[in-house]
């Protein structure tokens, strides 16, 4: 590639959360980046946009003297990337990173997760695009055992492309002892939450609920991320947004309606 | 089925929405209803989660004398069905439909989309789902002539489920003086929404955007979901949430990470 590529780069915990800081900075290395991210945290966005009210884009500095500009927005995963491609960026970006989450996005958590709404935007518009999760929520989380893996997958992809309409979702486990064993390309293991809602009296006494679950896993396949990341793997899922369930076609095409 | 079937009926429109009043009025011929929906309208709230956040559910009354109970939530559309599946409901219901929503869920907008969110949480904790869209974003829209489809799809899936994993998501062309031409199975389009953000200047001076845009179907084929509407026939398109691309998984094993 004769010019620096171009890489646009978000997350959902936020533009100051440690993970997007880390992400930035191994991006640097291969190009020259932008960052449009939420100003606020957006986890369990889900694929949101906003649609109904106003929407906010301002440029901000985080990192004195950085080389690359940084834009806060009031939305969404999805409503930055959208904000970036149509009014921020001059032109197309040839790669879109999201996170380092700071919490797993492995199986199910796909369908909930706005890091990966924001690359999933990113594939629709034609761009290539990763997800990068670590499996630790907190917010000191340690990034240091992910930042080779994410900077060569970074670089395979702008190198090589990804086919229409596949993204990458990249899960690490969290640091331990042992160092990670590789990647893994895996299918998306077939789990669900059970919530689990604790319920509440508020002081006007309206009973009230939050949200807290388990995470189950009833895969016992050893192709699929919950088993790589479990084993020390980085988990690698190709992720589609065509969601035809097409194994299905065939057969509903002989019930009466 | 000796028992009367449970019916699980919910939306993104708000519980008052003319849509969801029309469906449970279809529901409530076909079994016993609970309504679990959100308060307000959660157009384009994807697959979000209320994770930061309270959650309000009540009963209320909306339909006098009607023999369902009705719960009015302050959350996102698979928010209600996590509720209704884990607090609200005594048994797992047979069903669960969403929508009639006002306004199109067809191809791409099914990532989007709150009312085939609540299809999907659903088909994630097991029960059969079905989302209703009608291509009419008016919200004095008439849906006269979904219902016999409504009931009839509704009634099948009661009859012979759907297997694990694979949810309906059903979009109506708007009313014609033309009658439809009958239902059609459908891959979802390849299309996509190309933005072009509203700038404006907030009364102290910060800029600020409204998100529109323009839908572009990129798919000449003739076995998707646009094309079925475009020609007067009710789309069908079976929905999975395994998003894994399978057929990319051979190819990605020979990068070198």
């Amino acid at each position: 590639m004769a010019k620096k590529p171009l890489i646009l780069v978000t997350n959902d915990d936020g533009i100051t959360a440690p993970g997007i800081r880390n992400l930035i900075e191994i991006m640097s290395t291969l190009g020259d980046i932008v960052v449009v991210a939420p100003d606020s945290p957006q986890s369990g966005m889900g694929h949101a946009i906003t649609i109904n009210d106003t929407l906010y884009c301002d440029p901000v500095s985080i990192d004195k003297n950085a080389p690359y500009k940084e834009y806060s927005c009031s939305g969404t995963p999805a409503d930055c990337v959208k904000l970036a491609t149509q009014q921020i960026l001059k032109r197309k970006p040839d790669l879109c990173v999201s996170g380092v989450n700071h919490g797993s996005n492995s199986s199910i958590n796909v369908i909930y997760s706005g890091t990966m709404s924001a690359a999933v935007e990113a594939g629709v518009e034609g761009i290539p695009a990763i997800g990068f999760s670590l499996l630790d929520y907190s917010h000191d989380a340690n990034f240091e055992h992910c930042k080779t893996y994410i900077k060569n997958i970074a670089k395979q992809v702008l190198e090589q492309g990804l086919p229409k309409g596949v993204v990458l979702n990249v899960n690490f486990p969290k640091i331990s002892n042992q160092p990670l064993k590789g990647t893994k390309i895996c299918r998306q293991a077939n789990a669900l939450w059970v919530e689990d809602f604790d319920k509440r009296v508020n002081p006007q006494g309206r009973d009230y609920y939050w949200l807290t679950g388990e995470f189950i896993n009833k895969d016992k396949g050893e192709d699929t991320d919950e088993w790589a990341l479990a084993n020390n793997y980085v988990s690698i899922v190709p992720v589609q947004f065509d969601l035809t369930a097409h194994h299905f076609i065939q057969d509903l095409n002989n019930w009466e309606f």
